[in-house]
């Protein structure tokens, strides 16, 4: 009899739920090599669930090289986990799963699931009549390459225009310190793939981007959390941990922070800095959602000038998530580096999804819409606000602006038992353990204001709470 | 004094010359510690080169952490390379970038320089009208969405068609099986992010795509290289392999191999599958330039149907190589692990060019188009078959289809110089070396017969090769 605790209410599908138990067996050393697991019928009598859903299970630990399947027999514990198939640290890999299951959900098409947890506004608040009339526009350009291959790069014009922009920001990046990418995920891949490796210390926000934090994890990278107050890192809490850890790099989030939704100030800003250049580490600035930020903000790259800071943007969340057009502005030696490791990734990125952000910066009414969209964000913002309070749920900062509203459920140590009664309740909700670098408990939930204020959202809560 | 050997003629600029032999002096221990290095102006003067290209090369190599500045006094040897900058394995490292300096000077724009050495078709071999139809058609439907982002497999019409087709070709896949990615070369990175880690051995077909070598290389795994015959990889030579080496997974392209442009016989295919049970290694089928293989071929897939096989294809060669469409198909057991990985690398790809892709499969003549195309390709090889022989080259076995012709310099160790005469003369070539594991010498040389009809090229060989 195989001890495995199976939740069918779980958002994790049951046949992850047995590879994660019986993995764990093994590795606890409960089943021991050569011992027999009980056979799929008898599993699944036992646990009410489908035979096929065991058989998926046990196919994949036979895949991951836990299992043996000896014809006729049964499935045993492998004498030694097989070589092709296994992976490089089990645990590390699996954790870095229970982020990435978050993004896949928000991927996802869903029906009628309200996506309160996504990461992005609705697709319905973009320019998408201005994303169409310039595609049919570059489709009939007869200068616009849609067969051949991008440059290694990108495509120099948008180049060109992030120069521009950065320069109004105060960051002086000609156009050769600029290398397109599939996204600023993809950008962030890059910048750690080129400078860091397996067992490197890596300083993060806590709490932070999780997808970042997973891609770090699969590297082999060790997570460090860098507490975040209202005004940024906190600069005696970071000072501290430089006692005793040596990192190689600092992956931050200065402007309109992700999930917080604060951002740095100067003094924060200066601080880091002054720390980074002690301690000789790099600064990773994602600026992803820098252009939703009303008035001005600061920015490392702005004080640093590039020397120790590599600065990454992005056009997913103000122009198109589809077209997966971001960027890393770097010093010049570093450039030609990084611009490799891109091309050895994925040869180049589209030129026509660069051509059509070009089109859409330089052509369209970008900030005017951006100035827009900004409006509206404050305006659900306030009626989020006064929600979750009905609701009773607590906000230490009011944001500045952006898509997020950070919350605390009072009462609770972990809001994530609250986040699957949400999800049977076909309510996507992002519960503040996976903005933490080692997923530790936490109180706190993302709430994305753009979909927060549909009435499903207050009466969830409404009974969840109590109120 | 410093002894440096600098190049003019290299391909490789004098910056990147001059980190390469400081690096290589810090290595061997001739430039220790402390030791000042010559002033910028003495450099530049001694070799009679431009002061910047030397202060350019003294960033890059302070930034690896290699050298010190000390203000006012000039740059010296480090005491230790500085902690936050310095890479992996530098001589791994650098190696791979010779492979991928090649790919960079052909995704380069080029004003009038011929591109015998790239691998893909010129632009305007393929079906720009239709593309750009089928984009204006896209902009105008309202079900297309273009500001969203995608799927985490990506656009399940386009799976729906992948799996059609690779049912043709005797492999069942359903759309579940299929996930889109990036281009082939994404599809190859994600699957060696997944199974594979750092110190893995790991076998290639030598010689093959290099830029995969690169990307493995980045990653710390040890390639090994299995000797390519006429018809697939050498069984005989694998086996030897195999005694002294344990392979994790075997990387290998069946149809129309890049270089060769030689096919796998139905008894390599069994041989090869044969050993990889025996040994337990995974292997990773790259299709890229099967669509261009006139009438049946032999894929490993056919025969594994995916149970220790990963297949991976692209449209780059035959829509578009900008819309960076490519995908994986595996075994059920493995989906998952992949995609999240795809989600943590890069979140999601464009649905938009999924779409694309699915309209040019669907609506487009897509058949007749790649018929056309092998036509052409069929006519132009005969004709780079001709013009090479007539230049003295030697070629062992005449290509059954593909863009590409694989040839012999006689009388030679080494295309590389060969090569280099080129790129003076305005002709990027493909030398063998870069398509071997190890970048070893060799005699050999890639030519696109899309590219190598130019009068241009007769030319320069005639007289390079004294015809």
């Amino acid at each position: 009899m195989l001890p495995l605790r199976l939740d069918p209410e779980s958002p994790l599908p049951l046949a992850d739920q047995i590879v994660g138990g019986v993995r764990q067996h093994i590795e606890d050393r409960l089943l021991r090599p050569g011992m027999r697991l009980p056979p799929i019928r008898g599993l699944a009598d036992e646990h009410h669930i489908s035979r096929f859903t065991v058989v998926e299970a046990y196919d994949r630990l036979v895949a991951l090289g836990y299992l043996q399947s000896r014809r006729g027999s049964g499935f045993y514990v492998a004498t030694r986990p097989t070589a092709s198939l296994r992976e490089h640290r089990p645990g590390e890999v699996e954790r870095a799963f229970d982020n990435a299951g978050v993004l896949y959900q928000s991927l996802e098409e869903s029906g009628d699931r309200l996506k309160v947890g996504v990461g992005w506004l609705p697709p319905e608040w973009l320019d998408e009549e201005g994303l169409r009339r310039n595609i049919r526009l570059l489709a009939r350009r007869a200068d616009t390459r849609v067969a051949g291959y991008g440059t290694a790069q990108g495509y120099a014009p948008l180049r060109e225009q992030i120069s521009l922009r950065l320069a109004e920001l105060g960051i002086a990046a000609p156009a050769s310190q600029i290398t397109l990418t599939h996204g600023a995920t993809q950008a962030l891949d890059i910048v750690a793939r080129t400078f860091l490796c397996a067992g490197d210390c890596v300083l993060v926000d806590d709490p932070g981007y999780w997808n970042l934090f997973a891609n770090l994890r699969l590297y082999g990278m060790q997570l460090v959390g860098v507490p975040r107050t209202a005004s940024g890192p906190d600069p005696e809490a970071l000072a501290e941990l430089l006692q005793t850890h040596r990192p190689k790099a600092f992956f931050t989030h200065s402007v309109l922070h992700n999930p917080t939704s604060g951002s740095l100030a100067p003094a924060n800003a200066f601080r880091v800095l002054q720390l980074a250049e002690q301690h000789d580490f790099l600064i990773v600035e994602d600026d992803t959602y820098g252009d939703l930020h009303p008035g001005a903000a600061t920015r490392l790259a702005q004080l640093d000038l590039l020397r120790r800071t590599i600065y990454i943007g992005s056009f997913s969340k103000t122009l198109s998530g589809c077209l997966r057009v971001g960027f890393f502005a770097a010093a010049p030696a570093l450039m030609a580096r990084l611009t490799d490791v891109k091309i050895v990734s994925c040869v180049s990125t589209s030129e026509f999804s660069e051509r059509l952000v070009y089109q859409m910066l330089t052509e369209g009414p970008y900030r005017k819409f951006v100035d827009r969209v900004q409006g509206r964000l404050a305006m659900v913002t306030e009626q989020t606000l006064r929600l979750l309070e009905r609701c009773g749920m607590r906000i230490d900062t009011e944001p500045k602006g952006g898509m997020f509203v950070w919350a605390r459920t009072p009462g609770i140590s972990d809001a994530t038992p609250l986040a699957r009664r949400a999800a049977d309740a076909g309510i996507m909700l992002a519960p503040g353990s996976i903005f933490r670098p080692q997923t530790q408990p936490s109180p706190w939930i993302r709430f994305n204001v753009a979909y927060a204020t549909d009435p499903r959202l207050e009466r969830f809560l409404g009974e969840a709470l109590g109120r």
